[in-house]
């Protein structure tokens, strides 16, 4: 009997016999040599592996003879954008072929009379926003790597950012999708009307879905007005739960900010140490804070946040008088993550995501977790609604610390779920965190899911590896 | 062999000993005599149809013992709220049991911390926001029949109303479920964070379900701050498309209300038959603007409002001063339905939706309607948005104008497909769309849909009739 990665490498030769006649893809977008298909093998996430074949389609009609084929010789598929996902969304785990989307960008349409965007799965998320801009509109969703990743990936996993606070994540922007599914049937869901309930929510089921149930080839997304001002400040604070109480008075008192971030020590030293911005290292934690809307109505608002930071005993709060002083404040903020892999190599980046009300409790159990595991965590993140971001960083060279790590990380699941919370606030679930599916959503709420899957992917090709958990998995960071 | 009423009353009764031998459900909760059951054979759409029974359930676990006989004796069961639904949603189509859900009101709780309301489904929608607002907060969904109709019957249909422009619909409300599945198993949905990406968003799948997929048993809603102020204007057109022109000014130009009513000539003329409002009987249409927010904002927002009216030929634009004077302008919008009923005794109340850019487009073609089937057409709604209530008025009795009716429908939904837009914005798909939704999702939209359906429901007792189409299922209308 031939070996595995033998056979492995007949069926793709056949797999790619059978759709070179179907349809002709230009051979450079088939890329086969170990090299090429090795740098698809990683996000930005944990782990690394191999796939067999990198398609890089570029329509439809292409996606779907690749999705008829690959289903009818059982091959994996992994749609992938840019690979910035931080749960392992594209990582190809069983091997197959990677789909990569992210040369496709032939499509980045406005329609200003019905406020949409209409988008090809390759167009930067970024470029989305600054096009829907030159039209007076905001694409609201802005994960930081908003530069960087496309849109095919943001509504795969459903991506969020600091905006979630007042606009929502990507969801809420998607008004309609084409699709191809498993068995390579092109499907057109929703449409360009913002209220729309004939049938089930395909939409909104797909989007999110990280990529198990359909590949999107197209979207078209809600743009809403660019608001006319915007205004950012920033309280300083010397107990990381005043930071909490002052979040939660503001909110409570009627004030939506755009944003509302916040920075731990931890977070401030690293980025301090990183490149300078002038920011304090003795304060617990930091808020910063972004207004937007009509500028009468900020000008009054910017100062009931002051009022409120004050009340909850911040030392300082400042106001960026230019727009130029609030970008410096918001780069501060950007550079957390780049600052804190230069601490250590291997960065561990979680989202669990709390009710608003049990924030102090979590910075508190994270605090604990911390002294418990000894391990380095920095906490930032969207901590207006709940969506914090613990990063352990770590050396993954090192086993021991490793497995203290992978303690921890069970950990904070855990304890994110006991006060109420969610697993993944805007990462999604992907492979590390499959194993703490049924903890949260049940047996029964597991089963409710994966018998959608598999009504929709008979033979699982679409994605494998993700969101369900196989059999007795566990948390793994230990043999990296 | 006996005829088939009495294998069905055989039937009944062995549920019925399955049931109370499982759960002691008080008798006064269980409706048998055909008085009661044929209070429960309609709802506010069209035609009646005899349950055998009617339970009023009021804790989960009795849902999940109803649905765990039902599911083994194969007999359907028809969640139901106040039987308000535009659509068909709650009827007994297949007979068998209707699951009164209108008593269970045991729980609305509002926590103030993570900004929330905890609901059972019998709940009235109109309750929640009251409630909400004792804490400063609002619940933004309000469908017309709000002070009527149940949470549990507006998350099924995913239930609209006027400030949908601005704030959106139900399903953007909805952070968490508790439902019985069809098989009697109880699942929880998301949770009480606003961010969560953890699995398929089946929260959003089973709201807008109607009720086909889960019975709702409790939901957890998110709140807002309410509005600081508001502001309502009314403009007077001549010609219903300047008043079409005036609200693409509005949005395009970063102005979103909170809502943007539409009243054609002939709802006015209904109105002011029915009530003497005061409203001028001689214009083509008139729109009603709320705008909400902070006070300084929308002072100056409603001039800009009044200039683009003006500047779209508005002959009048009239700003209420007082909350009584924006009251008694709203007051109008809510007469339409009840004063359209008094001219003819059917009222065929649709919600075709279509894209912004095309609502000149639909109110040409309504008209051409109008004329070529010789119907009363009246049409009103959310125009902000695209969701147009055209309004068949006619008399069940006179077959020669239903067939005209039945024709003149099949046109409008096939009209708003056309234009990009869908069959239903609100009210839901029920009995009487069903037909339709092939020409809008397409068959393997429709497959997708039922695969979802067919895995969670395998026996197809959860509100069947629903959403989908029976084989070769026309309109009809004529023998009502």
């Amino acid at each position: 009997m031939p070996k595995k990665k033998d056979r492995q490498t007949k069926k793709d030769m056949l797999f790619l016999q059978d759709l070179t006649q179907r349809i002709p893809i230009d051979a450079k977008r088939i890329l086969t040599s170990p090299a090429d298909c090795a740098s698809y093998g990683y996000d930005a996430s944990f782990g690394a592996y191999m796939p067999d074949l990198v398609i890089q389609p570029q329509s439809k009609e292409e996606v779907v003879e690749i999705m008829k084929v690959a289903n009818e010789h059982h091959i994996p598929v992994y749609p992938r954008g840019q690979g910035t996902s931080l749960s392992g969304g594209p990582l190809p785990v069983q091997g197959g072929i990677v789909l990569d989307c992210s040369q496709w960008r032939d499509k980045l349409v406005i329609e200003p009379d019905d406020m949409v965007a209409i988008v090809s799965p390759g167009v930067l998320t970024a470029a989305i926003n600054e096009k829907a801009s030159e039209y007076g509109f905001m694409y609201p969703p802005d994960p930081s790597s908003a530069h960087v990743s496309t849109i095919g990936g943001n509504l795969a996993e459903n991506a969020g950012g600091p905006r979630g606070l007042k606009y929502g994540v990507t969801k809420d922007y998607v008004l309609g999708l084409e699709v191809v599914t498993p068995e390579g049937k092109i499907v057109k869901t929703g449409g360009r009307t913002v209220k729309n309930v004939t049938g089930y929510d395909v939409t909104k089921l797909i989007v999110g879905s990280e990529g198990t149930l359909a590949i999107i080839t197209e979207a078209t997304l809600k743009l809403v007005p660019k608001p006319k001002a915007s205004k950012t400040l920033l309280a300083l604070f010397e107990d990381i739960v005043d930071a909490g109480k002052a979040i939660s008075a503001l909110l409570k008192n009627g004030i939506v900010p755009a944003k509302l971030e916040l920075m731990d020590q931890a977070s401030i030293v690293a980025v301090e140490a990183y490149e300078s911005i002038g920011l304090p290292t003795d304060v617990d934690a930091l808020l910063l804070i972004e207004l937007d809307g009509h500028p009468a109505a900020i000008e009054e608002e910017i100062l009931e946040v002051e009022q409120w930071c004050l009340e909850m005993n911040a030392r300082e709060v400042t106001v960026a008088q230019t727009s130029e002083a609030a970008a410096e404040l918001w780069k501060a903020r950007k550079l957390v993550s780049p600052a804190i892999v230069r601490l250590k190599p291997t960065k561990i980046s979680e989202d669990a995501t709390v009710p608003r009300s049990k924030i102090p409790d979590m910075f508190a159990a994270l605090k604990e977790i911390k002294e418990t595991y000894q391990i380095d965590l920095v906490v930032f993140g969207h901590a207006g609604d709940g969506n914090l971001h613990p990063n352990i960083i770590a050396d993954v060279r090192d086993r021991e610390e490793m497995k203290r790590v992978e303690q921890a990380v069970a950990a904070i699941f855990k304890t994110a779920v006991d006060l109420g919370g969610t697993l993944s606030g805007e990462h999604g679930i992907g492979t590390m965190k499959a194993p703490f599916m049924e903890m949260e959503v049940g047996k029964d709420g597991l089963d409710l899911m994966k018998r959608i899957k598999q009504s929709w992917d008979p033979n699982n090709i679409l994605n494998p590896g993700k969101i369900f958990p196989e059999k007795d998995q566990k948390l793994v960071l230990s043999n990296g």
